[in-house]
């Protein structure tokens, strides 16, 4: 088929220009004779790529040079266990607030290195809200404060950054990290697994206030260690060269667009538009406090659940791919990242309205 | 340019018939209106292009149900944490085998978890050749018995496999992984970062008796864990999809080539054009003991090192990219992996040929 509509929550939907760059270039970049993924990463060629985009993620998200930013790999997941290695430091414990699958998942392995006091939690509500800041049980002394700006499988979002004082503070952004402004200088770590708003999978970009650098367990592995990864400009031993060439080529896409404060004023209509129709049909519903609802990750039931499977069949049939929710959630999932272009949106509303009508 | 011969030690060449078909494929893999790597991990697509690259692997080297097939990520590096984190087990120390660089960041890795047994080194003979079996100082308990087959540096390979007994063998295979026949049956593990004879960067292929699995040490993180990757079908997390993909492309390659039966044929005729005419030619000189040089990585050096960079330069104009030698070598190096046509061979000895008769 042509180019469908993928709303995948990762890994995701890529700009066309993207790939078909990425295609042009796969056999010889720019008169080298190789493609990127052939290239040694201490050439200067590959070094060039490398750096501008760095260059370009800092312009995009703001990122002043008291930060360092890393390339690495092993996923968001890998990070689980890297933070706590990193950053507990003499301190045993440190906080967390839990809003879903993805936070637990945190928790779970930082409960592995040090103490993790859960300063704050929704799955009372079955993590359909965030707690006000102002009932959060964190410490002074914790050695940072976790959080996750964006539940990815829930479809439920920060609307602010929380406040933790002199105590760093600690994004999984992996499912909203470029998708709106944000102030980086409120973070001590920013980690974004890349297959959603940044480029393939195998990726995992980390930002991390450089004064945080230097604090590692002593059992950490090498890899894992952020001073080594920033001393050695991510090149340690070999990057995934190709995941960050793409990465690259999103951010030269991101600034095209306008940069972050576009994206996020695209990404804001895109998930009005559908919330809108969700709530203004009957025949749809989504579970999530309005002010705390994804824009990223839109879930949505059906009123009868036995009509999914025809649902997602009709929907394939139109090039409306992977809207199956998580397993964990059931129902639908939307997923509507930088890529996600708003015609995609438009042709999503279509098909519900006209699947409604029809079997509503 | 046209393509190179690109004698890369890593990131390497890449078969030109697979990157052909990953171009073709980057917007539209089979009709489904999707880059593979737009594609969820657990699609029944992915899930089958991940599959069909195991079940390949595992014909083409010959691994039997005993082991297990794991596709990580971070790099061979990073297993030099996880190969000591799972197999020390309750035993205090490991044999190690020094033959190079590569050698002793394993060992220097691994003395950061348990005591390491330096069993033989051919350090005092700057790593020019390996010493014989009947000298290593192993040892019955210990928990394993670590080797590098193929220096990549050095230019150094084993002729045999050790015969370790009931001890596992491990083998850090990132440079000669298929590039001859293998019996697995002697190995406890292999791994192979896979950006010299597998694919791009940012996947390490492991493969693991299943008696070895589940003796991770606790602190071992999550993502690190043999036992949880083995038991996820290497999809505990998103792995790196597009590299295994392309690695799966990698190995029907191989198939056609006529498995690593014929590449072996073809590495050893490639090796020994190339040792030869430096053996038969005054003005180059490879200092290995002929017995272990290397298939897959020839360091050579100029009569004259002040010539090097003229070398290079003329090298570079007839499209044979990335001889210069690694900077704790110096010198050259042409590296022959399995992607390599012979023809790259062939063309780099005429080059050698007329710039030694020019300025030799």
């Amino acid at each position: 088929m042509s180019r469908a509509y993928n709303f995948c929550a990762g890994p995701a939907t890529l700009p066309e220009s993207v790939l078909r760059q990425a295609r042009d270039e796969m056999l010889d970049w720019r008169g080298t004779g190789m493609s990127v993924m052939e290239m040694s990463h201490r050439s200067d060629e590959f070094v060039e790529i490398a750096e501008t985009a760095e260059k370009d993620l800092r312009e995009l998200a703001g990122v002043s040079s008291d930060y360092a930013v890393l390339f690495m790999q092993g996923g968001a997941s890998s990070q689980f266990a890297t933070i706590p290695l990193n950053l507990l430091g003499d301190q045993s414990s440190a906080d967390y607030i839990n809003t879903g699958i993805w936070s637990k998942k945190a928790i779970a392995e930082a409960s592995r290195y040090g103490q993790v006091n859960v300063a704050a939690s929704s799955e009372a509500s079955g993590f359909t809200t965030i707690p006000e800041q102002s009932t959060w049980n964190t410490r002074n002394d914790a050695a940072y404060l976790h959080y996750t700006p964006n539940e990815t499988i829930g479809g439920l979002e920060y609307d602010f950054v929380p406040d933790s004082g002199a105590v760093p503070l600690v994004a999984d952004m992996s499912s909203n990290m470029l998708s709106r402004p944000l102030d980086v200088s409120k973070f001590g770590v920013i980690y974004a697994g890349a297959q959603k708003n940044i480029g393939p999978s195998g990726l995992v970009v980390v930002i991390i206030r450089k004064d945080l650098l230097g604090k590692a367990h002593k059992e950490t592995p090498t890899m894992m260690n952020y001073q080594v990864i920033a001393d050695n400009d991510s090149m340690y031993n070999t990057p995934a060269t190709y995941s960050w060439y793409l990465a690259g080529l999103v951010f030269k896409w991101l600034k095209a667009q306008g940069g972050v404060k576009a994206m996020g004023e695209t990404n804001l209509r895109k998930a009005q538009k559908l919330y809108g129709f969700i709530d203004a049909n009957d025949f749809y519903a989504n579970p999530i406090d309005p002010r705390f609802r994804s824009w990223m990750n839109v879930p949505f039931t059906l009123a009868d659940d036995g009509l999914n499977d025809e649902f997602l069949k009709g929907a394939n049939a139109r090039g409306l791919l992977n809207l199956k929710g998580h397993r964990s959630v059931g129902g639908m999932r939307a997923s509507l990242y930088n890529a996600m272009p708003e015609a995609g949106v438009d042709a999503l509303i279509a098909y519900m309205t006209e699947f409604a009508r029809e079997r509503g």
